[in-house]
């Protein structure tokens, strides 16, 4: 069951000037399941976007890269079921088959379109699936459709994940919404996600890539599941510039505020992927203080929040503290001082100087354990660097569902 | 259930001359329980090891690195129940202690004595209950216990390991025997576990750290179930001299006899750690060809064999391969062509050029999904190396006995 996550009201997802979304039923996996998504951006629209750092990057995301570079888009398309990944040459024609048919149906250019795929690797995409989605789809595009679009990019997910906020900006209102998908195969760089947020301010490239960078690497790029990333990842802003207000200094106090809006939007739904993590239970925050550089820092979060050991722990609420050390132990630091460090579990204090402390009892770290949500705190002790990770639990129905999740 | 791996024929384990071994019950865990393991070595006997490059290695670890560097030693002294890390100054007396009172009673100094602790982390160690149970150790000191000895180094472990072999070299027998432990928090620099392999001949430093180090990187450091590296791995290797042969030269023919047969039953038990591996139903290979040097090939058979994605899939016998691709995608080399590689799952040719192989079906990939031990070959085709990686699935018992390890 998913930690303190509920699917978001649809009333709650401020429309986005500038975008309307349409959903479509292709039956990719199961008959009559909405699984393509047609979002399409008004003409003064921007579009930045990371992806994912793996090598087998799917066909899709190759194009996206593509398009994105040649071209300012003009729509999104995305599909579940299939990850069009690991495919060769065939699943680039395929996912241009998509794009073509998507272009031609709005009256632009192929180029004009980014696909996305999540879902099986391996498997040929059935792109005439998709073809026979996308009138359906532009039929019922609509700007209040958030909800449904969060609906529409699920895999394993139990939850559809959105969120939506305003912020005020040089004397206008501007409107924040965003749907993000992703259960398992979830690392950083990036998590097995597809990430959307739209705005209807107007930034161009390239602060718009500035942004979205910076979004990710507080959001999206801070969350472990299972350690595996994927080959589909991708997370796009979308600035449809319907308000207006223009931003294009990257030290102005607008962009600030506004870059400030999108990343706490993003670590929302980024947080939400965790919080309906496969089979999770619990939902852990790890806070490394104290470290030289953002890197080490991360390098102990993430060790923590990815070892199996720690994890089963979690799931079982079992003070087993010690794994925690052992995983901060192999993390990398090859010259940790281990006598320096504290570890606390929210206010208990487990371990100082690097061993047990001496006034830490059993009961008061197993009354943090027995908590939905938790928070680890390492302190390095040798410099002035923070850095979050956020992760959840190991638990039965982990294995259960990344056994069961083909047939 | 471990696969294809039972207890050693007790009648198949040669005694080394110039060993003995006394078990004893310190009841650290469970009364009763057979717990404490003594090793008494004759005076000409040599020891090297390799221990676990965890930065919170636990105090006897950090005890076993100083006294091999000042003195011969006479003696090692093996708990379980307690990992005595994550325990600080107070830690380290508490091994000396022990060590002390084995000194005592063998008539040797504390600096002779070489102590182990494998268990539960952060907790003191009751070495009071150590100290009771080494008179009944040393009062069974016998070469033949090796068997019992395998046993009583046991944690989560079902099945103890032990291994047996003797070689010609120089016109006469060397004999080869050795034990270890270890199920889980494992994987290389160490497993989390303990080994110990003795042999008759005379090796003397350097040349037998040599010898430890090439064992440890082909048998060992090639073996993951969880990704998680403890605090106490070490793995000793005991030269007894008590033969005639005395192999002082890295060149010779008599010393690459002997290496690769310590290396082989080095191997042996670090396969049988793998098929006891937690939860473990399946036995994989991961096989990394062509690529450009060991480090890449070994990144890449690592993402794989501890991908929880892919370790789920092969627990639940889904050729689900593409998960295969995306772990071999996020390994970390940045310069892959993927366009160039071949993925094999036994004789089975999955992908090619980096996508599926055309001629590529499902029940073949099935068929081999089903067996209990399966070879995972991936063509890198990009160099001369070859490497490989040992692991197991990960099974709802996985999780079943790490939430429940303490309990």
């Amino acid at each position: 069951m998913p930690v303190n996550l509920v699917a978001p009201d649809p009333a709650s997802l401020y429309p986005v000037p500038g975008i309307t979304l349409g959903i479509g039923s292709a039956g990719i996996k199961k008959a009559g399941r909405k699984d393509v998504l047609v979002m399409r951006l008004a003409d003064e629209a921007h579009v930045a976007g990371v992806f994912t750092k793996n090598r087998f990057c799917a066909a899709p995301v190759q194009i996206c890269r593509e398009h994105l570079a040649a071209t300012t888009p003009r729509a999104l398309v995305v599909n579940t079921g299939n990850a069009n990944a690991g495919t060769g040459l065939e699943g680039r024609e395929r996912a241009l088959k998509v794009c073509a048919a998507l272009a031609d149906a709005l009256g632009t250019q192929p180029e004009n379109i980014l696909p996305f795929s999540t879902g099986v690797i391996l498997e040929p995409l059935p792109y005439e699936k998709i073809l026979s989605a996308i009138p359906a789809a532009i039929e019922n595009l609509a700007p209040a459709n958030w909800a449904q679009a969060a609906e529409a990019i699920m895999t394993t997910d139990v939850v559809a994940k959105a969120s939506s906020m305003q912020v005020a900006v040089a004397g206008h209102t501007i409107t924040i919404t965003g749907i993000a998908k992703g259960a398992g195969m979830i690392h950083p760089n990036m998590a097995t996600m597809l990430g959307y947020v739209a705005c209807d301010a107007k930034v161009a490239q390239p602060l718009l890539q500035q942004l979205v960078q910076h979004a990710a690497d507080r959001s999206f790029n801070c969350i472990t599941i299972d350690g595996d990333t994927s080959t589909n990842d991708s997370f796009m802003l979308i600035a449809t510039g319907q308000t207006g207000v223009e931003i294009s200094d990257a030290d102005s106090a607008d962009y600030l505020v506004l870059r400030d809006a999108i990343t706490r939007l993003s670590q929302t739904l980024a947080q939400a992927i965790v919080r309906d993590g496969e089979g999770a239970t619990k939902f852990m925050t790890v806070q490394v203080e104290g470290g030289r550089d953002e890197t080490e820092c991360k390098a102990v979060g993430y060790a923590i929040g990815r070892s199996p050991l720690v994890k089963t722990a979690f799931f079982a609420s079992d003070p087993n503290l010690g794994r925690i050390l052992a995983a901060i132990g192999y993390a990398g630091i090859d010259d940790l001082d281990v006598d320096k460090l504290d570890l606390y579990l929210d206010d208990v204090l487990v371990a100082t100087h690097g061993s047990r402390n001496p006034a830490y009892r059993e009961e008061d770290g197993q009354r943090v354990m027995n908590k939905a949500e938790i928070l680890i705190r390492v302190l390095l002790n040798r410099g002035q660097v923070t850095s979050t990770v956020w992760t959840c639990d190991f638990s039965y129905d982990y294995v259960k569902i990344n056994a069961d999740y083909r047939s």
